[in-house]
């Protein structure tokens, strides 16, 4: 009788509904809106009331992320004008939901026309459809990079809930090169490098290597590495919401991330417990014991993918498999790594912010 | 040490932060927006892909529900047009979030400027501030009734989900003239009576009555009756979420109500159990029994107090609780219970189409 | 191939899930057990560490509620002994969540063995079965009212965070006889009356009253009316989690209960907005404005249907809806009404607990 | 007077809360206990009914995890016998609420007693404190591994929903010695290896390499490889919770782990584009395309530190900071990669499950 009366009313359309778009516990951002609809946007919600909202700031951090900052990356034109349009009075919060959009200016949809009957290997395209039914053929949709602008806007918008944490990331490595700093590194070396590197000769081989890359028609991956200062002690819920936990998987969540390490990571598994708690026992473990902020520098290394679009743009398949003939265009980049910087910064203050509010019930 | 390095950083502002603006556990619908800001809005997550969303039936559900459609509600003109910027492609749910805004377009904030220094008796003026610190004196801010319009909204654009489920109510009381139906009435009853009354005898009385509290600066309140007509059996979540449980939250969430009751309610509390079970049983149950639906018709009713607004316009407190003696003004309701008329059906919508959902995962 | 991978996987058996167990939004209450299980229990996450738990008072509570405790209710035996077995050390909470377990001492399982094939009428046996496929035949399983002892042992424990916040319900009226105080009554003046009512010839007409019903096999409803005093001001959460909704949902998970009201519930319809907010306006509004308590008495009533299984232990029906002869039998309340008083009392602390560590956050 | 009002309740105790000991968002496991309290246990909530639960498999499991297995392992004597209290009945879910208890039989509690005082070095004890504001001194409590006891057992009781789905982890490294395999090894293969490696030469090496650390008083990190085969397609909820950001919070949720890398994971920011989608995409990828399964083996790779217990006994602090003469004694490990074997595995079929329930919503 149940399943009667409920095909009863499910008759119409086989149908699907899509979780997910919520990040945090506390302090939530609900995320919206694809690649070529008519705006993307979010909603920030828990954000206490009076914290000062900096739309100068968090149009800089926009601009930081958005396409067309050098020669490697995608000419797409993405304006990223953001407009809070609840929440926010005379420059702060009000202490109600902070809705903001960001218009979709540049959508071009005429570009990926030709993609309907094709899955763009290396994409999210099959996945998409064998999950949800339908698939909006003219771009990424929800599985495109755009939607990461959101995030970069909801973790300005909370920027002034923890001023004082500093939160900071570079590339610390691109294809086979890397430089590394064991602190964090200012500012004004990480900008004084197109690629958001922090070492002069390292930047300038990934620069000869991405242009080789990019006339060879191919791509690269790369590594970020971030440090949180100044974070207060306590942050974290064990035994599941560890304060790594959750900014690890915050950081999986962003396009093209395959693995996340912790002070000394991956390293750590062929140290003897001897040298791992030596001098460096603050760096290796990355300031964080049993999933709880100790006060010291957080750090974390994020793994970044080559993309695919521009080393598979001639390799489609169509939806049985087969090779197809046409080239699929698009403007793409050839490495995304140093435009993710202020993703990873992003992801990590929404964690951040919100732990520390889930903390605030602890301490009376 | 704990306490110290988040005051650090907590030094500057006493901060405070809202919750409660998502409704639902799968099915979510996150409301926005002030009476005064710029735009109301919400973000419906979790609806199906491929459901068709009928704009035309979404504005007629807003006009049923916006003021200025009777003698004895307020003028005030909410144009409440909606515009869905995310999530709906050439007519119907792509299956990611679908994010609405409705533009506030007359918000003549001078009304309220005079209000600053002054607790309105009956609103939650005081009670904002003393939750949040900070209070919008142009209006209610997200306490006003116009945030009914994205619950209105949310509805509309998940109906397509269940189409055969019925939901219809009707005003069952205003003041102390009432016409009951045992079953559902129909729609154009219903319409035929300006104040959404099913007896032209008592609508004509009700009708007199708040003629008379206009004229004498008074107001009243009234019952709203429901009927959920085809729905499937199963929905409900024991033991906490209860179907009758979580429709009544949802009811008595909606701004001035102060009861909720299923099937016979408050007289089931007068019967012996040989009348209750007797041949009015299905009535009495009001169609759930342990929280799950049977299949049969759902019934509830809802109470609302008399609005405040117009009978207290001349009792406002200033801060320290003294009377003061400007008038309030504003544009403000005799009898809000016609216009709420659509609300308690989208409340009521809102919470089956989750419930639904939710059972899903139950019936392989 | 979505369905294909998914029905290789489920191809086994039809199954159904349960949720609703978790009662709270911070402190959560995880309810476990069924009236014919082992045992049934709880874990309680989220109280803060340094509360002082006295088993003495969970105890007090417990046996309050459980049955036989006057003529008209249960002669089951239900010993109800508490036993923690995580979270508490040398008297007080560690922090760590905390695991009660109760055992189901007198089961007499051999009771139910003939309702195999019978669903009770008034029961929710039909709808259990409807929703999950299978039935625990032997009793009332999750629906039975022996949950409740949990939400009773759950808030006992969690007392210890609002000591000063007092709560207490008695029974304002059962079938046509009734008495109501617009006060908090005395615990000595409750406790003088089998019935828990607070005037002495309404209690005995009750009394006199049930005995007939219990003699004619029928049973009586009522209504419990419960105060909160000391409440601190700023509780609940806009726009759906108002306090009165939270609190009207957890009131409507109890079993039998049809209907909430706060302050003037359904007489508030029929008010004038002069008199709801003329000297009684405290009372009328039951404490609450606008979702949120003022630090006024919050009261509410909470309606209780008739019983069923003693009226209708002769007529059950057979899967196919055909009257069964033989008795059902059991042992069986003529009204619950006295017993659920404390359960009132839990309920309402648990969402008052919840509520005031949510708000922990708001206030720095 | 917010503030006044809840000073008056909040008077007596300083007090903490703890969260964070729920996992899933449908399937939900709630964890309890203290590694030194009488039990520790979890309720599993949302697991469909007429699932078989195998009580000697989940036995198994729980034995492959407990101390005292191989020569380099804690001996502590962990009987870790599970008894299920709960929702099942006649060995089949009954789709309610199951709740299992294990007691801590050896709990030795006096040799901890000396730590009142200390922080031991490398452990959360100091962070623990700083978060709740107490500490429970006689052990590790809910930071000690004894907590994956219940994980291990949780996914017992749930391994009956897919059946089909094979989970099956190894170790790939200890210390410098390292052995991988690109597809699932046989458990024959890794259970002939007392370390859980799948080369013998390279266990035999481990072997040698612990016996060394065993003696000088150290101790050795590791690595664990995983794979899941014959998993459905489609499960994963982008784009904050997408298939690997779950399992790899999932990973780095069990003690000591300080990575995790899906598919090619580091290695793959070295990797060009044509490489990395070359012939061994679906390894590279790791079977999760835009966080959603493809139905393709998943692996992925998790990090273990080295274990401080044994290297660190001799260098605690006192809560100033400064070294402490005292030895901690206890009984630890050297390495406890092998032994989280089992941890993983759980830990991933616990989150497999959860998203095949939520995607059964998806898919109607």
């Amino acid at each position: 009788m149940l399943v009667q009366s409920i095909r009863l009313c499910a008759r119409i359309v086989i149908f699907v509904v899509m979780a997910g778009n919520i990040l945090g516990t506390h302090l939530k951002l609900m995320s919206f809106g694809e690649s070529h609809g008519s705006h993307i946007g979010g909603v920030l919600e828990g954000l206490p009331s009076g914290i000062e909202i900096n739309l100068d700031d968090i149009q800089q951090a926009l601009d930081r992320r958005k396409p067309g900052q050098n020669s490697f990356a995608s000419p797409r034109n993405e304006a990223d004008k953001i407009q809070i349009i609840s929440g926010v009075f005379e420059g702060v919060s009000t202490r109600t939901p902070i809705a903001f959009i960001i218009a979709n200016k540049d959508q071009r949809s005429k570009d990926y026309s030709h993609l309907k009957e094709v899955y763009r290997t290396g994409h999210a395209d099959k996945a998409y459809e064998s999950k949800y039914g339908i698939r909006d053929h003219r771009g990424g949709g929800r599985a495109s990079a755009r939607e990461t602008a959101v995030r970069v806007a909801g973790a300005g918008i909370c920027k002034g809930l923890l001023p004082d944490v500093e939160i900071r990331a570079y590339v610390s490595s691109i294809g086979p090169f890397s430089a590394v700093s064991d602190s964090m590194p200012s500012q004004e070396v990480i900008d004084s490098s197109e690629l958001r590197m922090i070492d002069p000769e390292a930047s300038q081989q990934a620069l000869a290597y991405l242009q080789k890359q990019k006339e060879s028609g191919d791509s690269s991956g790369g590594v970020i590495h971030c440090f949180i200062d100044n974070i207060p002690s306590a942050l974290g819920e064990p035994v599941y919401q560890k304060l790594h936990a959750s900014l690890g998987s915050a950081m999986l969540s962003i396009n093209a991330v395959k693995g996340v390490e912790f002070g000394a990571g991956f390293d750590s598994a062929r140290m003897s417990g001897s040298t791992f708690y030596g001098e460096d026992e603050s760096y290796n473990s990355g300031g964080i014991y049993g999933g709880i902020s100790s006060g010291d520098a957080i750090h974390f290394k994020v793994a970044f993918k080559p993309i695919s679009s521009s080393v598979m743009s001639n390799k489609p398949l169509d939806k049985e498999g087969n090779p197809v003939e046409q080239k699929v265009g698009g403007r793409h980049d050839v490495c995304v790594v140093p435009r993710a910087v202020p993703i990873v910064e992003a992801m990590a203050r929404l964690v951040i912010s919100d732990f520390y509010l889930l903390q605030k019930i602890h301490s009376a």
